[in-house]
């Protein structure tokens, strides 16, 4: 399968967050943003949720990054359609490219697509790139401070996920302040402890994601 | 001791940084710039710098942020002169930021002055601060493909810490392959394996740091 790689648009002067999100309503598509830090592990997150999902939903992967197709790649040996977004040194992804994305799927044949976006704690939070909702990922190894010092991804997410959380004992990294961090900025956050790599948390996630969906 | 904060001058229109550096090169101040993501560790491997320069060399430091000022209070405790830099939502410092913060400092008084960056990889590597040399840190957990997908940031960087490399046992993390990568955009990069919290890898790091000082 060969995979699909997109620059992303660089010349827009219009948001079309709402178009995007007309289009994807009409087609009952569910289309969810996973933002976070690089090395959080949004790709190993998304995968997780796949693995979990596909059984039910036929889903669908755009997979940001400044530059590469390593992520992409991943999504294609799992059989998962999937278009690379570069965004060419641009940290973030903003909504006229996933309008440009969304032809080259056969949104038809899709209830989900995951957008895992660029790796970073600031930029991507301030686009809505037409989203039915945002997970934001911690990962443990980060550091409990995250939430107070980059607040708007936080604020602006349905769902927090704790990450690499089997990580907790070799890192001091407190859950409960990150917690109480994010439901003062945010108080009808869903927040959820995962470990992808050993499977923990998972279900609670999947079961969430599933009833989002309904609602979306 | 009381905390400077500072808001991000927001309405620059030229890049001043020359004018930076030949104002710290007249005061014979080394401006050390240290870039990595969210959660890398950066406060904690200039603590540690500090730790084992301060007997040799006048320190200050300046303090980016989106919100906040917990990395200063940090400084503060330890009797490192700081300013906290606020930049109320951008992702990363500009040079325009550094001049104004500059004359808060006493200059005569100082031989380095550590920058730490807003934790993303990718927008502070476009823009020069004034910095004499930048130090790029990648931690283990981030995972071992960060250099292939941000490339910039490691290869406009003099040297590249491998951090919290005492976790390498607990992650998959190929500490050959971002060494090759970064090689590959880098050839003259210094490469350093650095657990702050152990101690192990610093003092090969702050030998480096002495010597570029010199020929800074």
């Amino acid at each position: 399968m060969e995979i699909k790689v997109v620059r992303q648009i660089m010349e827009w002067n219009e948001d079309v967050s709402q178009a995007v999100k007309d289009q994807l309503k009409e087609k009952k598509v569910c289309m969810i943003n996973v933002m976070g830090s690089p090395g959080a592990g949004k790709t190993s997150l998304i995968l997780k949720l796949i693995e979990k999902l596909r059984n039910i939903y036929r889903i669908g992967v755009i997979e940001g990054d400044i530059a590469g197709q390593i992520d992409a790649e991943t999504m294609e040996k799992q059989g998962i359609p999937c278009v690379q977004l570069q965004t060419q040194g641009a940290c973030h992804i903003e909504a006229m490219s996933i309008q440009h994305i969304l032809p080259m799927f056969d949104l038809d044949d899709l209830d989900i697509i995951f957008v895992e976006n660029i790796g970073n704690l600031v930029c991507p939070a301030e686009f809505d790139i037409g989203e039915a909702f945002r997970i934001a990922v911690l990962s443990v190894p980060e550091g409990d401070d995250k939430v107070a010092k980059y607040p708007l991804m936080f604020s602006t997410s349905q769902a927090l996920v704790m990450h690499k959380y089997d990580m907790l004992p070799y890192f001091d990294f407190d859950d409960k302040r990150v917690e109480e961090d994010t439901l003062d900025i945010n108080p009808h956050a869903q927040i959820f402890r995962v470990s992808s790599r050993k499977g923990d948390g998972v279900d609670e996630l999947v079961e969430w994601v599933k009833a989002s969906i309904q609602t979306a």
